[in-house]
């Protein structure tokens, strides 16, 4: 592990339908596989998923937990970080990456991903929010098709963003 | 003052056009004259607009400032609380009020929506983000056409909220 | 109330024998009566009584809550701003204050003592912890030996705060 | 890395002295050869030496850090966790150990202190503060004589906290 393999945080549900799951593990694997380690919010759904996924490959997963006890991870959590700073949690997860992976997800991953904007971290969306103001979609969240894609982006937009480091 | 005085959050952009801080005073100044208490962010734009319209009407104004000195508060705070957490602090603001005013306002604002929707607590929104989930709009945040409904919306929501205790 | 009005953390243990409830109520009192708002943690022991203290005069008093829900805060309590961030409240408590007065307390006393002195804001203690390093004792903490000396000393230094602004 | 490996905070000043910096580095290069992974505030002095100590030996290093970038973390961090909570930071950083070890350190070191001994985190002490109330000790702070005999207890008692999961 150094300091430069890319950290991309993968957010969404601590429920989730079994389609999203299936995106988040993937997502997972292909972050896994082409080196980068995930952060999420440790719990179930989509960041289980995720770290589930990332896990089969090898790769590194942090939980940054809302609670008090490390014991509340997910099983595929292989560093977890204990906050007990409920929901402001969230700006740590998304500030740790170079860039999110959005999947499906509900008002939590909706405040993930106000806060990663409002930070200039780049936002990829699987079946996620969509945001508009006086009638106008913004676009700043980026949009992929499929797990392959969201990774693809997130690695690319995390590059430069090291790069310029 | 006392502890059954509704906390109204009033939320929205550093920055803001003319009519968002029209709209933002004459929300404090209705707020105040109805006896709430505001909650907000406590620096400038949308902030300093609520905040000025309620001081003038004697209200109470405190403002969770993101930084490390109380002097960054907007001149119509009157209670600023130092937080020194960074984006962190949205969380507070919201949780500490009854209801919440969302005008206009940027990534920042949004991420107050979430957190307030998150944690159950009613936002009328006057001209600011609408949200999408599957290409259909989630209609949890209220609207309102003018100052003086947000206002009439807001504390009969509070009211319903304070009942419940 | 004026924003340079100045705001003084009480601080102490949520459970509290009955020599500290009548130091901190009589430190509330005396505040109170000086034009000062008091900070504190929002819940029983010493909070409670310096709360109760400042109420019985008319004073302000401002409750920084760790948990979830308002209602937990003492019922002297007029603005309570809830946190949900846990003990990490604890930094908010201090840092919205220009003085610390310490009564008894426990290791969440000792982290804000802390915290404030890391933030060079003066501590003024009653009957509370010394601090070592090297088997010496460092004189930092400002003892009192009533609290009519506590709130004296805490206003004097928060003037001196107030006047560099 | 697995999430039973254990998880030990290190924690003293940013700025320290060479002896200072010789225990800390020795302290990570223990908890790294017993397989041990190191939380710490991710800035410089204590920090950096233990992270350094750590690296040399293939451990695994988190800096939970306290502003908003991660190139803020010191060269031998391998996982910066970016909270931009200031001071608030150091909640996490030992609420993440099971077990904490103090090398000198200031008035941040002693808030960690606080922290760990307010939610039961056993502390080892290396020439760090003590700690006294009515006149007398608190013995709560475990005090070591030697970085080896430091690590030794710290994994001990994490080895208990992991044994009641």
């Amino acid at each position: 592990m150094t300091k430069k393999q890319p950290i991309i945080a993968v957010i969404g549900g601590g429920d989730c339908n079994q389609e999203e799951a299936r995106l988040a593990e993937e997502v997972g694997r292909e972050l896994a596989k082409l080196g980068a380690t995930i952060v999420c919010g440790g719990l179930g759904g989509v960041m289980e998923a995720a770290c589930k996924g990332a896990s089969a490959e090898g790769g590194v997963t942090i939980g940054v937990l809302p609670g008090d006890d490390r014991r509340a991870a997910n099983p595929h959590v292989q560093i977890p970080i204990v906050t007990n700073l409920g929901y402001a949690r969230n700006v740590t997860v998304v500030k740790s990456s170079q860039a999110v992976i959005a999947i499906g997800g509900n008002y939590g991953t909706l405040s993930e991903i106000s806060h990663a904007l409002q930070s200039g971290i780049p936002v990829i969306g699987l079946d996620t929010w969509t945001i508009s103001r006086n009638g106008k979609e913004d676009k700043t969240i980026i949009t992929a098709k499929s797990p392959a894609e969201a990774v693809d982006k997130a690695l690319k937009l995390a590059k430069e963003s090291n790069d310029q480091d």
